[in-house]
């Protein structure tokens, strides 16, 4: 499976991140080389990268590259307190990219912590500022690889934890793209269609395209070529038809975020999806690591839904499809009631109604885990 | 308005039809000119005109301009027999562009039956073999216009009855294109919407751009901006989330054929909306000709569904958007079962469920009328 995200030390002791450009994809595999967190924020932002958990990934990661060579002080060695600062404006540049992206400043959040926790803990020692800021620098590197290796662990998890809800000769539709491309891991609601595919469960996938941003048509089917899984893309305006003909037993989505009551956040198409999935009796999954579950918003209602460029429906691939001036609508999410979704598949195991009480459960339960 | 065809007789007295060409819509404005039904057939099949109306409209057209040029034959003056085995031939070669297009075997059934009828009455009359053919000419022009002429005004009629059904302040979705485009007329379901704009009832039309084609993007947005209706192009996957917001207050489409049953087949996607707006209690109106009710299909599970190329889901306007050889569905039409239809509005007035009566009495009643 080809990386999306490549994190390497040159000899100079340099770190360099390179990110697969997901928008030439499946055309043109290209690598861009990415040598400062600037760099990093604007290939997030031209989507070079994307996908909630690959974002938090390259989020820690351009973190780490930024605090590793801190900006040239004049007069002095960089202080703690320039780190600091420092870090501060990092943190700020990347969660500005994609403002509704959780995972960025998810990441942000989380490098933030472990640093001022280091920080606290050290308060008062005898270390120089100097070794200390090396120290810090080492800290930040450390939990980036953490966030990489435990999103991987948990992908794996999700995987084997949706498998479980599929039977034999399944023909599963699944909307946008949720496999290693969009997690820099196993993949979510995609890595559950691999693990029951290697199962034998899977007969067929099917793919909506995903308008406007094509990422089924484009990514989704790549992946599943790559891997040998049968896949037959749609249209997205197709899988009510496919439902009506019985040819789809089962939906598997990702979520970008879930509320405390189960309402779920995904890309712009998949409350429809979910819709017909209710009115032709077929199961309706979701599948996201438990960080997307936000216990403070009680409901989908309070989820504000990005607003994208209308030029990404205008032009498809550079081509003007319609007029270029028309006014257009492109909503980059839309949310799915909990009463369409037949259960949640996080790391944590399979989540069923009512959500707004095993939800909690759940996340409290591996609260008190992490506690032991 | 641009027209979408053209009929005209130059100074040789040579029939010359011009068809726009809705392949470069809205980009490019290029008429073709047509000087002999092969021409015809051949834009035809290409798509550079399409819309069940409109064909109907552009096959009598073809037939009209064939008969008048009938080919040289060297010894003698062409007879009726040569007549009527041109028009056979002719019909047979148009019919067979596209086999599953109701309205281009009805245009040259029409056509036929008038012939046939004149020629009976004429039977045995003194006219020469020359004279006859002459008026035989003369009739299939005759109809030809009449075919043209009579359905603007069926058009006027359905726009009329349709826009009736709304009130102020509405919202309306659309899907494919059914406008003048596709009538060589009013238009139908963009028909209603033209006049009930005009009677001050639409706020806002929202256009899905109806993949794989992009009618709705490239033709109907197209003919909204020209009329100056106010409208927003959206992807198909988006009507959903606009339906849960409380953006759409009704969706008008057409059809290619509607079953005694009410069952209506029409462009794919057609049965996703219709769902949708069951869903949110959202009216779903059906608006076409009489002549699409067929009352001979007892339900549209009847109806066989065209599968067309799959490139044109690879492929957006030539520039390929998934990988080369993935397998696709690409189902031209799909069915929308009557109980999610509210109404059909035809020239005949609104009909309500249930179908199978109404649909049956207000045929019934035209033919009545018809007879009188």
């Amino acid at each position: 499976m080809t990386e999306p995200i490549i994190w390497k030390k040159n000899q100079k002791g340099e770190f360099l991140i390179y990110l697969l450009d997901q928008r030439y994809l499946p055309g043109r595999k290209i690598y861009r080389l990415c040598r400062n967190y600037l760099q990093v924020a604007d290939c997030i932002k031209k989507m070079v990268v994307r996908g909630a958990p690959a974002l938090g990934v390259t989020t820690a990661f351009a973190i780490a590259q930024a605090v590793n060579r801190l900006p040239f002080t004049v007069y002095r060695s960089p202080s703690k307190e320039d780190f600091f600062e420092y870090l501060n404006k990092v943190g700020k540049t990347l969660v500005s990219t994609r403002p509704t992206a959780v995972n960025i400043s998810w990441a942000v959040n989380k490098i933030n912590k472990v640093v001022q926790e280091f920080k606290s803990f050290r308060h008062g020692g005898s270390a120089s500022g100097m070794t200390s800021v090396q120290e810090l620098k080492e800290i930040v590197k450390e939990e980036a690889e953490k966030i990489y290796e435990e999103n991987k662990k948990m992908d794996r998890k999700i995987a084997l934890n949706g498998a479980k809800l599929f039977s034999k000769n399944t023909n599963v539709l699944t909307h946008c793209n949720t496999g290693p491309l969009a997690t820099a891991g196993y993949g979510t609601a995609l890595g559950v269609i691999f693990a029951a595919y290697r199962q034998g469960k899977i007969k067929k996938v099917y793919v909506d395209e995903t308008r406007p941003y094509l990422q089924g048509a484009r990514l989704t089917v790549w992946e599943l070529v790559q891997a040998r899984v049968p896949c037959v893309l749609i249209c997205d305006n197709m899988a009510g038809y496919l439902m009506q003909e019985g040819e789809i037993n089962a939906v598997i989505v990702g979520a970008d975020r879930i509320a405390a009551n189960g309402d779920s956040a995904n890309k712009i198409g998949t409350y429809s999806v979910a819709v017909l999935a209710k009115e032709h009796r077929i199961p309706f999954y979701i599948a996201a690591p438990g960080s997307s579950i936000d216990l403070s918003l009680s409901s989908g209602e309070k989820i504000k839904i990005e607003e994208r460029n209308p030029d990404e429906v205008r032009y498809v691939q550079g081509k003007l499809v319609s007029l270029k001036n028309v006014a257009v609508c492109n909503p980059a999410f839309d949310v799915t009631p909990a009463k369409y979704i037949t259960a949640i598949i996080t790391e944590k195991g399979v989540i069923c109604p009512p959500y707004f009480k095993n939800l909690k459960i759940k996340t409290q339960k591996s609260k008190l885990h992490l506690k032991i």
